[in-house]
């Protein structure tokens, strides 16, 4: 436990570094071996025209989803870098929260693939998938 | 070029009405046939850990960039979803400013491929390019 | 069950005039509503340097279960249409067999997303993931 | 031009071990710093169901065009492994000949981000576009 401790940690202070994540209200709701997931509120400034969840926002939490996940897997004295990622939408996302569950298909000594599906939750808690997403994540060391 | 300013003037409505654009504070700074530029200044809260753009910044203009540049291109009456788009993050992001560049590859009935470049534009006004785009594009009838 | 049937038959005719699919070995083996498997026994000749399957035909064979996944649930006067795919290489393809399992994500009227796993099976029949695909399939009226 | 030619030599090298290329009747017909052309045939055995060349050659080609650009400029005793890449189809591939154009976008130490576009070619030498895709690249060491 302890261990996942330090990660949650190691994810948490990441996190709190990059002012994106802040200015979306996004926060990290769960983590685990080689899993991550994110959720961001509803507020009418990261909306979409139709008042829905923009699709930079999936996009943004997806990616950091999909990057964590990877980041529980790396050695401790390296940080994670998006490669590139490819994100499909598959549903309009309405919903009082969007939730990302990033996840790694593949650790390898340097690059990981990873997925992430992006859901909104409704009122109800009721999960319409929004998108999904398939990315590459590269290890580098850590900047000290 | 009043049919490009009734283009310009439809972009900007649509831009108008999307927050996180707003937020971000990313602006639409020249418009085409098939090509759209959108610009966002640097900021603390859009930053990555250090201190460049976030990924999330370039993704997100970059996708309205090429969004926008199908729109130019699309019916009065319809607008434009994006279906999916492909990122790769070529160098970090430093500057003062990022700029996206969307473009059209090719346009069909309902579906339109587009790319869009980031650059980072540093004082001097030097470019580098940070990421690259691919892009999916639906048209769909308008919601009014 | 004879719906299914019609299904299958009906993947087994398109598949039949595509050379490609023939040139490679490539056999349907499983079709469900919303999913499609393809496979294709090793050959010499359509190996990759180091005598592994080629990445092409992971990408041709994951392609196709996509494609024909989404053929399942596709009204019967429409055919599908490949719109774009993303693949991701996660290990070398080496074994006696190479198959793609094809989903759908979501169905809507005129575009799927699906995803596609190939995995490379041994000669004692265990399974490698060697490579993940996203994909987006249009349908469109079947030329007759 | 001695260097260019001995990168020339190695593609060549590589793609006569590449048995699905034979299969295909594909040749690399040019090779430049950061660039590579492949050419194939049309035959009827690696036709899609209307006749023209099935989506599978343009990504093969496409993904080999990309990954040899990114050789030429790797170092000697490094070989390239494509890690993952995305296509987008732009319009039905008839033609005479399918032509892949191959372009190294970035080059890093370890990963490479390249583009190639892939045309058909009419009996009257006019190229209609028919594929885009956007590619990662890695460089290992060469098995010997």
């Amino acid at each position: 436990m302890s261990e996942q401790d330090g990660t949650f940690e190691r994810i948490r202070d990441s996190f709190a570094k990059q002012g994106i994540m802040r200015l979306l209200g996004a926060k990290v709701t769960e983590v685990g071996e080689g899993r991550c997931q994110i959720e961001v509120p509803f507020r009418d400034d990261i909306s979409q025209q139709q008042r829905y969840f923009h699709g930079a926002v999936a996009g943004a939490i997806g990616d950091r989803a999909g990057g964590y996940a990877a980041l529980t897997l790396a050695p401790e004295d390296r940080e994670v870098l998006t490669v590139e990622y490819k994100i499909n939408f598959l549903a309009p996302a309405w919903g009082h929260k969007l939730v990302a569950r990033g996840e790694v298909l593949t650790a390898g000594r340097r690059l990981f693939v990873c997925k992430a599906e992006v859901v909104a939750v409704s009122d109800e808690g009721e999960e319409t998938p929004c998108a999904a997403l398939q990315q590459t994540v590269a290890t580098a060391p850590t900047n000290k």
